[in-house]
């Protein structure tokens, strides 16, 4: 059973979307109970020197310029539904209803847009469309923000993303001149730091422990800052729940002394939190009447200023392959993001746009949507539960650690790698990260020789920095449950073939 | 009835995509038939710094080592299909009939997708998949490059993209260093001039006529390059067929002559070709047993070295919604695209890919997609019969001229503007570009008030030289054919408005 909560505020949501014509351009929201918060702060500062006076595309600005007039459009190569060569999309889905006794049930229903549907139909979705995304989704995504983070400012926005990643890549764009230096988790996503490193930016990774990122650490690293190794560092880049790579979940007390630090050294926060939903609550069933997984609030929820840049993406929560988020943030920095996007995607594509509304919006419902993350939630705790047990009872716990993780689809495994034939007291940092490079490259080998594929440590490293350690990331999000036991098992040969006979 | 003709070659097409699981990751191709051709020559040269070491997402070069061994994957982070929240999808697509007696039939054809149907599944489309695309809808468009191009060398290759937009700031960024110059018509695409500016490049228009881009202004450029301005360019952006705002097509000579320049100056082309395929042939009927349309080269295929990258798009055969297009070069350029695919979109949506291949490959097949563009080529060229012919009818002769445009959805409407009350001989150059600004703001806003948009040319100007000129794009691809008269009679009020009442 999930011990997923999730609150509805008792909030009077703005009017609903039926009303939106699908194809005007939305303008950025304020919801109504908006009124009487505070304006976000200026960060107008933090955009970089290529952002500053970038506004984006003047042809996407044209439609904007009608404000709704009817007239005969001989302007924008917007080919019209004519030349569309599909009639309708069917797409069926499956709804899951709360459980009534400890287990969801999940039915089918089917939802068919045609090409001249109402609200949002197969003509808008083919067509050129809003940067923004289509209002009908945009507004019922903007509910979902309001529900689940209440942001405390009011001028608070939401734009479509394409996934995650390529948010990401804009939001370095947005902030960042090259040189410039980028602070995050000391083992994170590499897309993160491919992307970056890309832009011509450099990432400085701070420590972390059980509980992800290290206030004291980052503080020190802001307060310590060397101007010779370039300027102070502006954008934090995070991921609070589930970590990507060690699925460490930041507590209350820890979001809000790293918000504070922000503050005090005026950071952007660009908050990445693919794993919010993946709730899986505490390990061990004797523990669960006692310790129960708590909501943690969002740094979208925690900021009073407007300078958290909140990411959240589809791919874990429902299917990856659509390559769409969302983006929130204050409006100004929302402004860019549609302004680099117009110029490069254009737009989330519309058959996924129309998946997702027609089934967030038409057939779930906001609650629908909480039951359904409460399913899947449910399904990775069975499958996290299932790879832990089969640590439990394969793994050498002599060579290996681990935290169960609360959260996400990631286990961090730990390698005592000083029980290693080869380790040495004393070895040179050089020496030493050749010989953990080299282990590291043998286990994986082993593995997948005895049919299992981990994930080595290293490729998470945020920084040029000796990494000193031996890990891997495990996922259970992926293989069927009934392999987990024969995966432990071959992967504790391969730690043992390498531990064991390396040097015979 | 079209004149449109598609050359199917007699090539030995690989064998069919069929018997390749749609999860694997693809390599690049090389057709069975591209033996015997030499290879391309290295551009190695033309990579910028920033990408000349990049070679992309080491998460995703994860799978590729595995080379289809079955293993339990406990490595990469990509959900199992049974947390997709979509059973199947179902689209009903039209299948046009080639026409019998001047007349092409559609009909129409439902096809489903779900999670554990064979080929390509929705297992597989919603799932993260290669970055080059789907293996069978990948294979299709190879073979569609192959017959419709058939490249002169060996190693050529193609991978799906983001659409043209996305597609083309990556090559800029692939290509083009901070501060380079890149070469383009005189008038172009304004999302590639801005993509361009953002990453901080420069862009150089070259002059054009009525067969668009002038090889001896190209040459021209090239040969008296000042070195003071900067770096000489060594990349050509071009839209030869059909060419936005223009209209302008390019002949095959001037292709001819434009890539002996690029062979000569060691030039990359980018060859932006949205409009290949809407052929409308010579206007007017008596003209058209004289003047066919006849299908000229794109430069791809008349690509020697491996210098042109070729961008396709869906956008205006299919639907722009989809998000989605191809590129074809030379295996080291194409290398390249996914690297930096791979750490921004990651791929193109699933869903788009599900449609495109189902409608493509399992329903059309390469002479059914024939037939279509048969079908819309024909369906356009009624379109802007008419227009023309409310041009025609409706536009004061002494002051607009217009070419009527043989591919592509867009007329470019010239003002005489020396008859313009305020016009004076031996103006200054300011003076006139304000003047101009002027009367194309009123125009444009006297048109609105009629009930019609048409879209600025000076939106369109590649470089900031002063225009001198005084032009309107029009597309007929968005009104309704019954709104042709009534726009043209609305825009003939607007520029009458102007040139007459301007000074009373």
């Amino acid at each position: 059973m999930s011990t997923v909560s999730i609150v509805h505020s008792p909030i009077q949501l703005a009017s609903s979307c039926s009303t939106i014509p699908a194809n005007t351009t939305p303008s950025l929201k304020v919801l109504s109970n908006d009124n009487g918060k505070p304006l976000s702060k200026s960060m107008q500062h933090h955009f970089s020197s290529g952002s500053r006076n970038f506004s984006g595309s003047s042809l996407k600005k044209l439609s904007a310029r009608l404000h709704g007039r009817q007239v005969i459009s001989l302007g924008t190569g917007r080919p019209t539904a004519d030349f569309y060569p599909w009639e309708s999309l069917t797409f069926r889905g499956l709804v899951p209803h709360p459980p009534a006794s400890g287990t969801t049930s999940v039915k089918t229903m089917e939802y068919t847009v045609t090409k001249h549907s109402d609200i949002y139909n197969l003509s808008n979705g083919l067509n050129y469309g809003p940067t923004l995304g289509s209002p009908p989704l945009v507004r019922f995504l903007t509910e979902h923000v309001e529900i689940m983070h209440h942001p405390s400012y009011a001028d608070w926005s939401v734009s479509l993303t394409s996934g995650s990643t390529a948010a990401l890549e804009i939001g370095f764009r947005i902030f960042c001149d090259r040189e410039d230096t980028v602070l995050a988790e000391r083992f994170t996503y590499p897309g993160a730091i491919e992307g970056a490193k890309l832009l011509g930016l450099r990432f400085e990774g701070v420590e972390m422990d059980v509980e992800g990122l290290r206030p004291e650490a980052l503080e020190r690293t802001l307060r310590e800052w060397d101007l010779s190794r370039g300027s102070k560092p502006r954008v934090l880049y995070t991921i609070p729940t589930g970590q990507n790579p060690t699925g460490a979940t930041q507590s209350t007390e820890r979001r809000r002394a790293i918000y504070d630090i922000a503050e005090e050294h005026d950071l952007i926060i660009i908050e990445d939190d693919p794993y919010y939903f993946l709730r899986m609550g505490a390990y061990r069933a004797d523990q669960e009447s006692t310790k129960k997984t708590t909501d943690f609030p969002s740094y979208l929820s925690l900021d009073r200023s407007g300078r958290v840049v909140r990411l959240d993406s589809v791919s874990k929560i429902l299917a990856p392959g659509l390559r769409a988020g969302w983006v929130t943030a204050n409006a100004q920095i929302i402004e860019k993001f549609i302004a680099y996007q117009e110029v490069t995607t254009v737009e989330v594509n519309g058959p996924s746009q129309l998946m997702l509304w027609s089934l967030l919006e038409q057939t779930w419902g906001h609650q629908g949507f909480a039951s359904w993350l409460g399913h899947i939630s449910s399904v990775y705790r069975t499958r996290r539960d299932a790879l832990l047990c089969a640590c439990d009872q394969y793994l050498p716990r002599d060579l290996c650690t681990w935290d169960p993780p609360e959260y996400g689809m990631f286990l961090w495994l730990r390698l005592n790698w000083e029980k290693h034939p080869s380790f040495r007291r004393g070895m040179e940092a050089v020496e030493m990260e050749e010989l953990l490079s080299e282990i590291a490259e043998k286990i994986n080998n082993n593995a997948i020789e005895n049919g299992v594929q981990v994930t080595k440590g290293s490729l998470f490293t945020s920084n040029q920095k000796p990494n000193g350690e031996l890990q891997f990331r495990l996922t259970f999000a992926a293989a069927s449950v009934e392999q987990f036991e024969q995966a432990l098992k071959a992967l504790r040969d391969a730690v043992r073939q390498e531990f064991a006979f390396t040097c015979e």
